[in-house]
């Protein structure tokens, strides 16, 4: 049987730091693990500054909520699971992924981190576990999945390629030319026919005497 | 953080093999595991009463279909899932519980197995994995959960003892003797406290400098 592994932000949502930084009017919580490769540091640098501009928990659910799904996300989603078990896979918090698109997704699965929030204040943050990607492919594997995962970024490819099939989903054009091995679409339309390809020829297999 | 696993039958839907023999008044299907205990051999002879009376798949779907959930079960369980990530673990197929459970719970993630149809008719099914509930909860824990199981029957004892909490919810007297250790309860209020009592005693716990 077949289990969908899928990122968040940049497939059904757009990035939230960034969201969050534009709406604040805060350039200094534009800085992306593309400038800082320091994940840490970078927390501790945002978590800093919304501190350092009064910035509470709630005005960031605030913005979070006002954030629409990027466009025939919620429909893409809600049809990929009538057609097989799907959970999101991100680096974000579920703290901000309640703050609205939780809702907006119709409540997916998700597998992500936790904030630690202090009088009203994002205080620091839990990632639960490692390389969360790639180890969710292979906890599903030892369930008996076969694992079809799609992502948009470097941070999705150990998952795409720990399962036994996927989708670069919108990525840049540098990703896409590093890795010409893995397919790319930029539709959802097309990555829900590859998807229900893969689903299809699972069962053909196994369901044969 | 917290995930909780849960038992589909009993818990928030009837019995489904139950329902299906009375809709269709055929006593023989009304045998479940309490009565032969090699499930294959019950299976199989499902499966053969069902082509002997000339029962299609859409035939068992329609009936599904039409069953209503458990009493509170549907929004007892959207609330859970604003709480925690929760997975349904059963032992049904997943082309029962897409015959209208799906649509009813609103989409939960759930852990199930498959049937094989052929021209029409049940023609076999395909257990995706053996022991799926205490597995599942092993899967969790290997993505650094702390799980919270509970179910009503002697197939959830071995998913409610790998986890680090749980509850029985509406066991019979005979389980819920046999096992004090366990926590038991009728009322989806009391599984709901508990559940949340688990997760803030865990975020206390973690969040702690």
């Amino acid at each position: 049987m077949v289990f969908v592994t899928c990122d968040l932000e940049g497939v059904f949502t757009p990035e939230i730091w960034i969201e969050v930084a534009e709406r604040l009017g805060i350039e200094k919580l534009r800085i992306t693990t593309r400038e800082e490769k320091d994940y840490d540091k970078l927390m501790k640098m945002r978590i800093r500054t919304l501190k350092d501009n009064h910035v509470r928990f709630e005005d960031i659910g605030r913005i979070i909520n006002s954030i629409d799904l990027l466009e025939g996300a919620g429909d893409f989603l809600n049809r990929l699971r009538k057609l097989c078990p799907v959970a999101v896979v991100s680096d974000t918090f579920s703290e901000f992924f309640n703050s609205g698109f939780a809702q907006k997704l119709n409540w997916p699965l998700i597998f992500c981190h936790d904030l630690v929030i202090r009088d009203g204040y994002i205080d620091d943050y839990r990632i639960r576990i490692q390389d969360s990607k790639k180890r969710t492919v292979q906890a599903l594997h030892a369930l008996s999945y076969e694992v079809f995962a799609f992502g948009d970024s470097y941070n999705d490819i150990s998952m795409i390629k720990e399962a036994d099939s996927g989708s670069l989903f919108r990525a840049p054009a540098n990703i896409i030319a590093e890795y010409p091995e893995i397919l790319a679409t930029d539709e959802y339309d097309s990555l829900y026919s590859k998807i229900e390809d893969f689903v299809g020829k699972e069962k053909e297999r196994n369901d044969g005497r």
